[in-house]
């Protein structure tokens, strides 16, 4: 058997450079949630299939990775002919958050405000772009029915894109109420509703025309025609509560820009007011989005808690920082001690140790071989210096200090090689 | 259908002060291993089969969740009885990073500094304290068959403890090599090795009597003497080359112990030189361990690339340093701004913008109602202050700072509000 060195199809591998930046923009955004109080939440990766069916998770229940039955309980399934699978891995963060506080909620301050951040999984198509494996970035607030909810969510993740430098993020709002009224004012008849909003929401991706062609076969010409007027119009006045929410928003963040956006659906089931979507001039599709969700935590057997949330796509993020040169520099070492021998070898970790203790970031060869390679190594990590202790240097008590960037070489002792390296940052 | 709400047996939610603790415990580790010059390393938490089976990961191997496979090919594989799966949850980080590395190897530095973080997942028999998904913190350095780098795995791994406060950690060490030559020596069939290491690797958990009794089953009483004397001998005077780690770790870490334990097994196949493990006293079982695993990427189709890495037990260190009190404090919000009407929360959520732009972590209260249920919000948040901005208050351009240990409430511009909210930090 041949055993792949590549990811499973949909999956990827990261880079050191990669890491350190998502790293970084975690931490970043984990400030920015907690500036705003909310609090960090975790849940498994690994959820009852119970929990993920039939929860109005929408078209993402058929991307669920299923994971097999164990030993007797295997078999088991297999004798009986029943689902093999009890496990799944989350396609979202919203339908753990709301078993979790279905569970845990009477322990927590009221309202809560939650963040969560971790990965999903989907089992979508493979293309470029879109992967099997994402971060989400969730912000909720559960227990309050006030538009200020949504004002605080929309205005958190607004300035997680601020501290990243990023600008010109546009808000989409709409709500699933106007939605509804609009369907039924128009004749939309019940079963038909999901096919609609389905080609409502591709407005972006395949145009207004296309879209009304869809529409025209699905409803026919003359509710096309209403529709036209309303989930199909350019804009709308914004109407209780999204004139709350967008003033507010406004009021915080001065700079943003709002506007309501008739078409704008929203996938999943479970939203049941306001919805909205964030979008950034350079990337086709959204940036993030969220909204109300006051009925989901019912469907795990306890009152119907009012709540609202919204996510930060992260790869999307990760993406547009990149591109525009937002996702900051890598970590380097400060400096690489190169080891002369073998014999030699305890004076170069321990010179690693003491540069260490004063603060630096230092690297010591972790090999044998040639100092030419040793630089080389040095040079790949991007070192600042490269120290070499030779027997002579041994004898000396000092190091020879290069600089990797003029090949200058100065022999130093350990306190004046602190100051200097010390003194590049 | 009655939907959980507790997780799936053997899997944790995490309340907020969990997360925060265990956050900060990474970021405190990645520090210490940035600090050494080791660069991160991400694999998805998706391995195809094929890479995690056959490849010495022992016990484990049986402990894999897997995935069903989807859609067509999944109905292919039952209709010709093939198997089900394809993909399966990593049990470990080493087997990801050897496939990582046998794909990426070409491209970073030589030899490679490598850590990796995340959580792993095996299908255990739950019990208390025993999960089924849990985090490893793993340093791996690729390239070098030199024992410096060991002793720099081990000084690493030591640093991320000592900068914890976790003093008495104890390193014990051996060598697979000396295993394999004791099992020669006493004269163990071929057949039997495995199920002797399996035995003699229980001598912490069951106690001496109760192994000799296990091998004197197994391989019979004149064998067993025989490995009395040096897989169960109470200790070992240090060989080449762990006598060199040690010595160059205890010159790194002055403090520090270690010890040669010729019944050291640790389980993982793939190891095949010094393998080595952290002990606590206020724990059974180990904090962390590694050891060399030389042969890894050939069975990925490369060359047998040198190396050796060790991981710390994530789960086990939190559960350490939250019974001796070394979790740290939980982040708490500097102060609450109450929000005394619907019209005045504009006022509230301008105020929260205001003090955040200084720097405080300033949470406005995200629902409606009486005052006295938000200063019991205000409570269960540990805020240090509450804010009102009542309409006398709005009129002024004042807001009252209630300070939350004493009751004493003061009317202050939004200046000396965050003066004195920040003079407390």
């Amino acid at each position: 058997m041949t055993i792949p060195t590549t990811p499973p199809s949909g999956f990827r591998d990261s880079m050191p450079d990669q890491v350190a930046a998502r790293s970084r923009a975690v931490e970043t955004i984990t400030r920015v949630y907690r500036s705003f109080g909310f609090q960090p939440v975790a849940t498994p990766a690994v959820e009852d299939l119970a929990v993920l069916l039939g929860q109005g998770g929408g078209e993402n229940e058929k991307l669920i990775f299923k994971i097999m039955k164990r030993g007797e309980a295997l078999e088991r399934a297999a004798a009986e002919k029943v689902e093999l699978a009890d496990l799944g891995l989350r396609f979202d963060l919203t339908l753990p958050l709301a078993r979790w506080y279905s569970k845990h909620g009477s322990q927590l301050p009221h309202p809560f405000k939650a963040f969560h951040l971790g990965p999903v999984w989907r089992a979508e198509r493979a293309q470029k772009g879109r992967y099997r494996e994402f971060t989400q970035c969730d912000v909720d607030i559960i227990g309050s029915d006030s538009w200020g909810a949504e004002a605080e969510v929309i205005a958190a993740i607004l300035a997680v894109f601020s501290a990243f430098g990023l600008d010109g993020v546009k808000v989409h709002l709409n709500d699933r109420r106007l939605v509804d009224a609009a369907l039924t004012e128009a004749g939309v008849p019940e079963e038909k509703r999901g096919a609609v909003c389905v080609s409502v929401d591709k407005l972006d991706k395949i145009g207004r025309d296309a879209v009304i062609t869809e529409l025209a076969a699905c409803v026919g010409e003359t509710v096309t025609q209403a529709l036209i007027k309303t989930l199909l119009a350019e804009s709308a006045p914004a109407a209780d509560p999204l004139d709350k929410i967008i003033a507010s928003v406004k009021a915080l963040v001065p700079d943003s820009s709002l506007q309501v956006d008739p078409s704008l659906m929203r996938g999943m089931g479970y939203y049941t007011g306001p919805v909205f979507e964030f979008r950034h001039p350079s990337l086709s599709g959204s940036l993030g989005g969220g909204g109300r969700y006051d009925k989901l935590t019912a469907k795990f057997g306890g009152p119907a808690t009012p709540a609202c949330g919204g996510s930060i796509g992260f790869e999307r993020l990760m993406l547009i920082l990149e591109e525009l040169g937002k996702a900051g520099d890598p970590a380097v070492p400060d400096a690489i001690v190169t080891v002369f021998s073998d014999e030699l070898r305890g004076r170069s970790l321990e010179t690693g140790a003491a540069l260490r203790a004063k603060g630096l970031a230092v690297d010591v060869y972790p090999g044998t071989g040639k100092l030419k390679a040793q630089f080389k190594y040095a040079d790949q990590k991007k070192a600042g210096y490269a120290i070499v202790i030779g027997p002579d240097e041994a004898a000396k008590g000092v190091m020879q200090v290069k600089t990797m960037a003029t090949g200058e070489e100065q022999a130093l002792t350990l306190d004046e090689a602190c100051a200097k390296i010390a003194a590049r940052n």
